[in-house]
């Protein structure tokens, strides 16, 4: 049998990249809430917002205030989307400790998806990068690269391992110090997403690599298995499974952290979390937004309590 | 990295497992059609009724209808639940041509399911299923031990491997042929599973146990995923989730047949089964249910097909 890590460290993404996907807007206070409960629930790492146009995506156009608005916890690890230098300079306008401790750039292994998101091709993404990771790492904060589509593209259907190794390489070039292997639609399966590791441990360690899996066709849990296997042990998810999926409207996007807690906890690995408390987070926002949470753990659960 | 098996057979319980628990009574001819479309859609194994007592399980009282209206497919598995003598007296009331293939007995790992769900002890239990074990294998028929309650329990929690080696050598020792390892409630986690597997192994061989995982926590994937790392090539699922959660209203209860069928061919695993076709057979007993098929697959591949 497979031998798995000991610790996973989890990045709930649910505050931007949720939130972001989401229909029903919230408040500032709303989203600043959340991130104190998750800290409060033990979450190590939380990506808070994006700096990025507030044309392109008015659910962050509140970044500032969500970012300052927190009151920061010793040991968390907060971190913003800077897709540009514009962002980055915004990111940093305020006092030192107010500053996120990493910024993220956002590819994609899929030239398609690439032009169709974000307007350029793969490499032109990275030399637009390139200035804002030197001038972050510059100041010292650290340097995340999300790689989307690293197994299936909406437009271009399945990805090549090579495509995800191509990205990492150009990633790593830059000085971006780790990457989330992201299977942006939930078309995985865990030998494809390992395929899609292994191309990506070409370029990082393994201690550098997170998983980012979507559960729209249910298979992020599984696929988080098949990376643990491979001694994967920094994951993303989102609580209450916030964000949906944009390229299949009413479908699932993130995988819920609660899933994935239960997962890790029902291994004996440790992950620092209360679940108890994480799921009344996700009750939380989800509530603010007028909906259920997505997750069959925190359904489960709440099943139980309700007796 | 784990070997997998290259090929896999799925037992479809929906017809029992599922429509049973289901609140809204579908009739016989519903029934009758559902297991038709499954053998279209390439099934080889499906359990189609129970001969139990009407008084205890009325959505079941039409087995004889149900059970002789099939239009039987060559090399497909029928398989029935008969509890008793008197269960098993009925399935056979017909020409041998319509007598099912297979009869299961439904056991439990945990002494207080077993009081509770069928009034005995595990070892009465087992007295009760060895003249039904000796009987059908004296008539030729095959004889499957469903053994619930493997991982947890609603009554008594976790339920240790070794109370699962009892029962799986109990089950041998009258005749039993093949056995499920079940995670009735769905609290499994992949470590867990693996070791009730483990437990089973001491009296059967990995071709003769079969995984019956629930999603009702969203683990049923990863729990097959672990199972196939093992070597275990049997697994059992309902189409469309049918089934529901007894014991957590409200929840998802057994694995839909299609999330196990994209995970295996995701895989690159021989199903056997043209996943379209088991869609839309989860589709049309779902609207005779008047409800939504319990299944990420068919939703996002239904919102694919919506365009």
């Amino acid at each position: 049998m497979a031998s798995y890590p000991s610790r996973v460290k989890i990045i709930d993404v649910g505050p931007r990249d949720g939130l972001q996907n989401e229909k029903q807007p919230v408040p500032a206070a709303v989203k600043v809430e959340l991130v104190q409960r998750l800290q409060a629930a033990g979450l190590k790492e939380i990506e808070v917002t994006s700096f990025v146009s507030p044309k392109w995506v008015p659910q962050m156009a509140d970044n500032a205030q969500v970012l300052h608005g927190i009151e920061r916890q010793a040991g968390v690890r907060y971190s913003v989307l800077t897709p540009n230098m514009k962002g980055l300079e915004a990111a940093l306008a305020a006092p030192r400790a107010e500053w996120p401790d990493e910024i993220v750039v956002f590819g994609a292994a899929s030239e398609a998806f690439s032009q169709k998101n974000i307007n350029c091709s793969i490499a032109e993404s990275i030399e637009r990068f390139a200035p804002v990771v030197e001038a972050a790492r510059a100041q010292g904060i650290a340097v995340r690269g999300a790689m989307s589509c690293t197994v299936g593209c909406p437009y271009e259907g399945e990805i090549a391992p090579e495509k995800v190794g191509y990205l990492a390489g150009l990633m790593k070039g830059i000085g971006v110090q780790r990457v989330d292997v992201a299977d942006t639609i939930g078309v995985g399966t865990p030998l494809k997403v390992q395929r899609a590791i292994e191309a990506t441990q070409a370029h990082f360690d393994i201690a550098e690599i997170s998983g980012h899996f979507h559960d729209t066709y249910g298979q992020a849990l599984s696929n988080t298995l098949a990376a643990l296997g491979m001694g994967v042990w920094n994951f993303q998810s989102s609580v209450a499974g916030l964000g949906g999926c944009p390229y299949a409207k009413g479908a699932t996007g993130n995988v819920a952290t609660e899933d994935v807690v239960y997962l890790l906890q029902g291994m004996g690995i440790d992950t620092g979390i209360d679940l108890d408390a994480l799921i009344d987070a996700g009750v939380y926002i989800s509530q603010a937004l007028g909906r259920e949470p997505h997750s069959r753990v925190s359904k489960a659960i709440r099943i139980k309590r309700a007796g």
